[in-house]
């Protein structure tokens, strides 16, 4: 096992470079690209990057290294927010970027095939003029590859689920250097261990993903955008709740309080009231985008909810979107020189209106100055909350607070993720939250897939 | 590991009788039906049948069954279709449908929790007041566990997923009597590995399932029922794929053949004509229905269907599916005497008219009668081979041909199982399909879990 930092030797590094097309970088401002994420955790930077530039360059990467004991951290966007990509022992940052190929568009079967290091958004575009589209969309500009290790979702996951949902097939390459095809390209499957699932959010943990089978889908006949503001942070999520208990087929809703609004404002010169504000989506035909946003202002009135406006302008929808999805930008660009973290809980419907008040009470009693923003439809929220990154000790501070909430927050029947991951920044979180059976188990199909451990060291696990 | 069949010896049955609260038998009568499921499998009887009443009784008859070598097979309603429940090397068959409690019913949260033994029919019963349903729905009126265990479907799996896609969290029970928990009762998880997904479809061979918690939904506003007949099998399965490619969001989509509808119309007394015919089901609202009805009406009518009509009428439309789940042992009352293999394939919707004209022809050039039907939306479908148990050869003919069939749909990228699973008939498929090195992941991953090999010796690998 490996206990401390992996230094790779120049001997290592030349063996490397027979073994990849790509290039294989030393310079500081290569390990340095490397070494951080979108979270505010300290940087620390790889021995060396190894650009890959197929499947079978990273099952000879990964070959080599473990017999040679070196960790390999898979590096594609760097955009998680729980330090995934961090080489915390140091060795390989394994850059997959350069393998960014649409290898196939199955448009009957609703069906993509995409080299690991396509962006989501590329994706979308070269999708569009076939009538469909892939819906997982974190903030970020992420790599279909991250988005699968570190099991992302996004403001459309109430409709289309999340990547745990859409990932069909894929193919991995395990530590020894083993190429797996697992999953299929079909709409169901029962065939044998789930793999696919098991692989999917795993961190890069158990194997370096190199290709995906997505499900997309038809681009809905009408999409249409609503905006409605409320007195306070409890009635907007209440109404958030009640909306999906009562069945209406929502393709998003999403909650922002104040303060998100009012940076969203500033970086995507919007005009929206600054209050408590959820944004929904409906997609449909005509009379059925109608019939929903007819369906959801009734709820929201009844909470409290004000300026009711909706729109099936393509251009006021884009707009609004484009915003929300800049939230995380927008609240650092708000405040210049600072950092952010961004906590992430999911609870059960019923208790997501306490569940917020709770973080937002710890937040305000904190030094730290916040924001709240969540995708309320799937019980899902998020607190931005701001450090000064001259004032390391800040984290441990904000990390003590945040602990206090997910505590409670597992304690009333939540997770200390519905999206983000582990990461380095919740392992004693995943322990009170699932048991030390249940992370018996996953150390031991860790055990068995990478015996060595050299695949992503210190994240999920300790 | 066990090769060969272990007679659980009276020492310790009787030690077994001191682990749990229900009965022990070794009855005649108690093998035999604990020996055979709905499969053609011949019946194998395990040494001794134990009732389990609770999670605690399960750990303590596998922390047993590990430490003296003994085979554990889980036992629900005995409804599978591969043979999952056969005790293949003997040992015991543990019975779980005592522990059939619904635990919890939080309607607000779009939840239940229930115990494994537990029916699905009887879930439903009891959450009708609540105004809320479990969708999953095989032909069989099976166990909750069971369903989990073998990563069950049904008609609605188009719309609504399956057990992969319903199952939030469970509790489980290792080989070695660990109790686990995993997953969470939140609409988004992203903490560690997905052990529930693994746990979900592994067919009791990794972990005793016991208690679950299950995503239900709101039953809709209004409900439609459709039936139209096609002048032959590839023009219905055309109109069905073409259908969901077109994004009109079906409840259900199912196809019977001419011999299907006359064996429906027999055992359910209905009258419907005796042609290829297809079935849909909307959900939503009034209007919704209508519109989605109309939508549907105009793609069959291009494909050469006739006599669309559809419903809203309440009864007709619980008739016409209660019909469609009896279809199963319509098939068998139909052809009294004989049994049947139900075949098990899903494809690319692009792929399912080819699909099911190779399977078709393959069946009618063979010397067994053959019907076809399938869950057409989702591109799985099952052809319905008669054998005559008299004739024991026969079985392994209809293997044959069903091998070749088999081969042929994992050609064109489909799998040898959409939703029955592998059990003891399709080992060799499994490896065809997905890789000998995924299997040996998955063997891997066995021996972690269960590395005495008590659980389900025998399914899904050697």
């Amino acid at each position: 096992m490996i206990t401390s930092r992996v230094d790779v030797t120049h001997v290592q590094i030349e063996h490397l470079k027979t073994l990849v097309t790509g290039p294989v970088q030393t310079s500081e401002s290569a390990l340095e690209s490397h070494g951080h994420d979108e979270s505010a955790w300290p940087s620390v930077s790889p021995s060396v990057v190894v650009y890959a530039n197929s499947t079978e360059e990273v099952s000879a990467v990964l070959k080599y290294c473990s017999q040679e004991v070196i960790p390999v951290v898979p590096f594609g966007a760097g955009t998680s927010l729980e330090g995934h990509i961090l080489p915390v022992f140091g060795g390989i940052s394994l850059d997959v970027t350069n393998m960014n190929k649409l290898l196939e568009i199955k448009a009957d079967d609703l069906m993509v095939r995409v080299q690991t290091g396509m962006h989501r958004m590329e994706l979308n575009q070269r999708l569009s003029s076939y009538g469909i589209f892939f819906s997982v969309d974190p903030g970020a500009d992420a790599t279909l590859g991250g988005m699968a290790s570190t099991g992302a979702a996004g403001t459309t996951t109430v409709r289309y689920g999340s990547m745990r949902d859409n990932v069909l097939a894929l193919t991995a390459v395990l530590a020894d250097g083993t190429i797996i095809n697992v999953g299929r390209g079909t709409r169901k499957l029962s065939a044998g261990y789930d793999l696919t699932r098991l692989l999917v959010g795993s961190e890069g943990t158990l194997a370096v993903i190199t290709e995906l089978t997505l499900q997309v889908y038809g681009i809905p006949e009408k999409m249409a955008a609503a905006v409605v503001r409320f007195p306070n942070l409890a009635q907007g999520v209440e109404a958030a709740s009640l909306i999906v208990r009562s069945g209406i087929n929502i393709a998003r809703g999403e909650f922002l309080d104040a303060t998100c609004i009012r940076n969203v404002n500033l970086h995507d010169g919007l005009s929206l009231a600054e209050a408590p504000t959820l944004l929904f989506e409906f997609h449909g035909s005509a009379s059925g985008v109608a019939e929903e946003a007819e369906a959801v202002r009734e709820i929201v009135t009844e909470f409290g909810g004000s300026d009711f406006e909706w729109t099936t302008n393509e251009e006021e929808r884009r707009k609004l979107w484009q915003a929300r999805h800049n939230a995380h930008w927008a609240g650092i660009a708000a405040n210049p020189g600072f950092r952010s973290i961004s906590t992430d809980a999911a609870v059960p419907l019923s208790k997501l209106a306490e569940a917020v008040k709770i973080a937002d009470e710890a937040w305000s009693a904190s030094s730290f100055n916040h924001a709240i923003l969540g995708h309320v439809a799937d019980g899902n929220f998020h607190c931005f909350v701001l450090t000064d990154p001259k004032k390391p000790g800040e984290l441990e501070e904000i990390r003590k607070v945040s602990h206090e909430i997910t505590s409670k927050i597992i304690a009333m029947g939540g997770t200390c993720t519905g999206e983000h991951g582990i990461g380095v920044g919740k392992i004693d979180d995943l322990v009170e939250e699932t048991g030390a059976e249940a992370v018996a188990v996953m150390r031991a199909i860790k055990a068995a897939l990478d015996p060595v451990g050299i695949l992503n060291p210190g994240k999920i696990f300790r």
